[in-house]
C-alpha cells in the first residue's frame, strides 16, 4: 500500500455482494488504498448489534480478481465487521471509514435501526472519521450514478477537514437524476417515527406468528431536517453523536426526590 | 384491570426466566398492572435490532399462575418485543416502560449495544416514560434483594413527574449490600470504550472463527460521570437520548466546500 494514500475501511448492512458497496467501492479506490470487511449476507435493521454468543466467521474473498481493494466476507454483524477489521485485518485505524451505500433511507429515526450507521457510528467510536451512506430506492437495481461523484466528494472533504470529536456523518441521497439533485444540506435528524402494523398469520401448524411492518410518520413540520431536505431534492447530512446523554434533562431529573 | 393503576409494561434482554426480570416483575406489581413481554431467549448485545426478514412468534405464557402479571414470550428482539407489546397485546401505550433488571453492567459507551436499553429507547420513541434497569452482576444468581426498593422508587417518581421530552433513563446499580449503596447520582455516559481482543481459533474442519472479547477501558476521568459514581458505590442514573443529531456540529459542516 502507498503510505501517501488513505487506508479506508469499507462496509455495509447489506452484505458484501451488494450493488451499493460496490459503488461505494469504485470511488473510494480513486481515493486511496481500500480494504473492505462486509457481512456475508443482508444484516437490515440490525442497529447497533454485536456477536456475544456466537462465533465469528471472516474469510478472504476475491469478488473482482483485478480490483485493487481486499475483501473479506464476515458472518457477524456490521458492527462485528468493523470491530474486525481494525483490530485483527488493517492491525491499525484506517484513515477513514465509509458504510453503505444502503438500499434505502436511512434518515430520521430510522438511524437507530441502521446497521449502515451502526458501523459508522462504531468506527466513530474508536475515533475514526466515518460516514454512513445511502439512498432511498430499496431496489436491488437502484441506481447510485448519480450520487457516486457525491459520495467521492464527502469522503474527500471529511478525510481534509477531519470531524468534530464524537461526531460521524449520516447521509442520505434522494432518488433523483444527477442533475435534478438540488445541493448538499446539513440537517438534524427530523422527528418523525414508525408506526407499526403487524401482519398476523397462522402457520401450518395452526400457531400465530407476526411479520413486522409499518408506515413512516413525519409530524416534524421543520425546514432544517433531514425529511425536507430528501423531499426537496436535497441529499441530506446530518452530524450523529454517540454520546446519548440528554445533557439538558440532568437538571429536570435532580429535581426527583431521590 | 384497576382503571386507577398505571399499565406497566416489562421488558429485558436477559430473557423472560431471567431472575432480573423476577425481580422487576415483582416489584412492578406492588405499583401497577403489569404485562411482560419478553424475549424467549438471551438477547444481549442486540442493540436496537429490529427483525425485519424472519417471522416472529409472541405466545401468552404462564411462568407463575398464582401471579397477577400477564405474560408472553416473544421470539423477537427487545425492540421488537415493545412494538408488539404495544401495538398487539395492550393495543394501547402503557404509562410506563420498564427494561431488565439486566445482568450486567449498561453504563458508558454499553447503552448503545444494550438490548435492555434498546426496549427502554424503542418505549421513549413512543412517547412512553421508560425505565432500563441494570446491576453490575453478570451472574445468574445476581442477588437483586439490595436494590429492588430503588427500583420501585425510581418507577414511582418516572410515574409522578414523567420525563422531559425525548428522553428515557439508564439506571445502573452497584453490585453493593443494600447498606453500603450511598444514593443515587444523575450522571452523565462516561467517555469510555471497549479496547477488543478476538480470540482466534481454528474449528475442527481447519477454518479459521473468533470469539469477540475485550476489556473496557475508562479514561474519562470526570466525576460526574456514570462510571465514577458506581465505582464510588452510587447508583447512576443517565437520561438518554435518541435524537442523535450533534446538533453543536452542524455549524462546522456547514464550512465544508459542499
Amino acid at each position: 500500500m502507498n503510505p501517501k494514500r488513505p487506508l479506508i475501511l469499507v462496509t455495509n448492512d447489506d452484505g458484501i455482494t451488494a450493488p451499493g458497496i460496490r459503488a461505494l467501492i469504485e470511488m473510494m479506490n480513486q481515493i486511496g488504498d481500500v480494504c473492505v470487511v462486509a457481512p456475508d449476507s443482508p444484516q437490515s435493521g440490525m442497529g447497533h448489534a454485536i456477536t456475544v454468543n456466537e462465533t465469528i466467521y471472516c474469510d478472504k474473498v476475491i469478488v473482482d480478481k483485478n480490483a485493487p481493494q481486499s475483501e473479506y466476507s464476515c458472518s457477524g454483524t456490521p458492527v462485528d465487521c468493523v470491530k474486525l477489521a481494525v483490530n485483527e485485518i488493517l492491525h491499525r485505524k484506517p484513515d477513514l471509514c465509509v458504510s453503505g451505500i444502503n438500499h434505502g433511507s436511512n434518515s430520521s429515526i430510522n438511524v437507530i435501526y441502521s446497521g449502515t450507521m451502526s458501523a459508522a457510528v462504531e468506527a466513530g467510536t474508536m475515533g475514526i472519521p466515518s460516514i454512513g451512506f445511502s439512498l432511498l430506492d430499496y431496489s436491488l437495481e437502484a441506481d447510485f450514478e448519480p450520487v457516486k461523484h457525491l459520495v467521492k466528494k464527502l469522503a474527500l472533504e471529511c478525510l481534509s477537514n477531519g470531524l468534530p470529536k464524537g461526531v460521524v456523518l449520516n447521509v442520505n441521497f434522494p432518488k433523483l437524476a444527477k442533475d435534478a439533485i438540488k445541493g448538499i444540506k446539513v440537517c438534524r435528524q427530523a422527528n418523525a417515527h414508525w408506526k407499526e402494523n403487524f401482519d398476523k398469520r397462522t402457520n401450518p401448524l395452526g400457531r400465530d406468528y407476526y411479520w413486522l411492518t409499518g408506515e413512516f410518520v413525519n409530524e416534524d413540520k421543520g425546514e432544517d431536517t433531514d425529511e425536507w431536505a430528501l423531499k426537496n431534492g436535497f441529499v441530506s447530512v446530518v452530524p450523529v453523536q454517540f454520546d446519548l446523554t440528554a445533557h439538558h434533562a440532568i437538571q429536570d431529573i435532580n429535581m426527583w426526590e431521590i
